[in-house]
């Protein structure tokens, strides 16, 4: 669980980098989650599906959730406009019966999006949100902990974010920092800068249960005032300044 | 705009620090939002209301919210019940025309549910959140500025966040740190620790406008994804583990 894909050039010959993943998962005999890019199936389509895939010990792929939001944006590095080669996912995707319990999978950008992870954890019952990324070492300088935290603290989740780092050539360089935050919102574990490594963390269930009881925000949410449209929110004042 | 209650007491009577409050508003020219508690109006209810009000410069209260999320929960220093003495609000509420734009109102542990500040921002417009706490010492140091970034960093809103501290009898100590947050979640304004003091931020609408035009989080969001228990949410896998 939470392998950094090191390079996504390892992941855009893509038929074979999923067998190969498949085979080191088999002969590891190990879970592994793993972000990459897949050609889209649709013949005329030059785009391709970022996809999340997981792989089971006995070498499967037990689930692949394609990317929804997609990173259309100005850094002080460059503009970057993902949506121009990759085609967005159209649908959330969970999978149950994993050694840790349910596993939400995210991508990368769908962490600025809070009902990514909600309707994971709420209504699929993860208790882990996976989220291979690839941040840009300005949002990334910015918002990678930040994100990775908040969204492990309202959920209640362990977030495991295997992240990408280096220089990708064009002025395209990736902020790494892979990191496990536990549902309090504390890092557990987190690779260095600038530096292949690999970080273990434990996924406590005690944990989990200990957060949600002192804090049962699932049972403390408000859903009759979260409907979009809704009576629920009531806006006063004037349109323009007074 | 931000103004710290600085102790609830003087808020517990309330009609009097209610009209107190408008005519200081008043007399100082300037808009107020604060938050403080005020009776319930049923008779025979004994609860108390938890109010984020917001005065204009003429004294008059432009918006009253009553908050939504109530402080049930256990931390290391002790358990709080606040829905024993509190009754929940029933709306969100946000007020236009104010010298910052629309100012969404929110009130301390609303902060730990996106679903709020969410509403405020892509459907009533709000350019700043302002947020009066009262946050505990525990959940202070472990998420007041991590929650009051991130609402700011994906509602691409300032937030205000004036914060109650000290000492209230009963094991009951608050967090302050009362805190400006720019919508790039830059923390732009800061109280110190345990002192009455005062801070000064400036909202800029040409900040707001820069980050959303960089980031455009609003028009990337994927609401046919966000509905709760639409078919939009695919949850794989076995109900127990293999």
């Amino acid at each position: 669980m939470g392998v950094s894909a090191g390079d996504a050039d390892v992941l855009s010959q893509v038929p074979m980098a999923k067998d190969r993943l498949g085979a080191i998962a088999r002969e590891a005999s190990l879970w592994i989650s793993v972000g990459g890019h897949a050609e889209a199936p649709e013949a005329g389509d030059a785009r391709v599906d970022n996809v999340h895939f997981v792989f089971g010990p006995d070498g499967a792929a037990r689930a692949a959730y394609t990317k929804t939001h997609l990173f259309d944006a100005s850094t002080s590095s460059g503009v970057l406009r993902e949506s121009a080669h990759t085609r967005p996912g159209a649908e959330l995707v969970a999978l149950r019966g994993t050694p840790v319990g349910t596993l939400g999978l995210m991508t990368c950008y769908d962490a600025r999006f809070p009902r990514v992870s909600e309707r994971l954890r709420f209504e699929a019952g993860a208790s882990v949100l996976a989220v291979p990324s690839a941040f840009t070492v300005p949002t990334g300088a910015a918002h990678w902990e930040l994100l990775m935290r908040c969204r492990a603290v309202e959920t209640q989740c362990y977030v495991v974010a295997a992240a990408q780092w280096g220089d990708h050539g064009g002025g395209r360089r990736t902020w790494g920092h892979t990191m496990v935050v536990d549902p309090w919102g504390t890092v557990v574990a987190q690779c260095g800068e600038g530096a292949d490594e690999l970080v273990f963390a434990d996924i406590c269930d005690s944990v989990i249960s200990r957060v949600r009881e002192a804090m049962p925000l699932e049972s403390q949410r408000r859903e009759d005032l979260y409907e979009r449209d809704s009576a629920s929110l009531r806006v006063l004042g004037e349109t323009s300044p007074p």
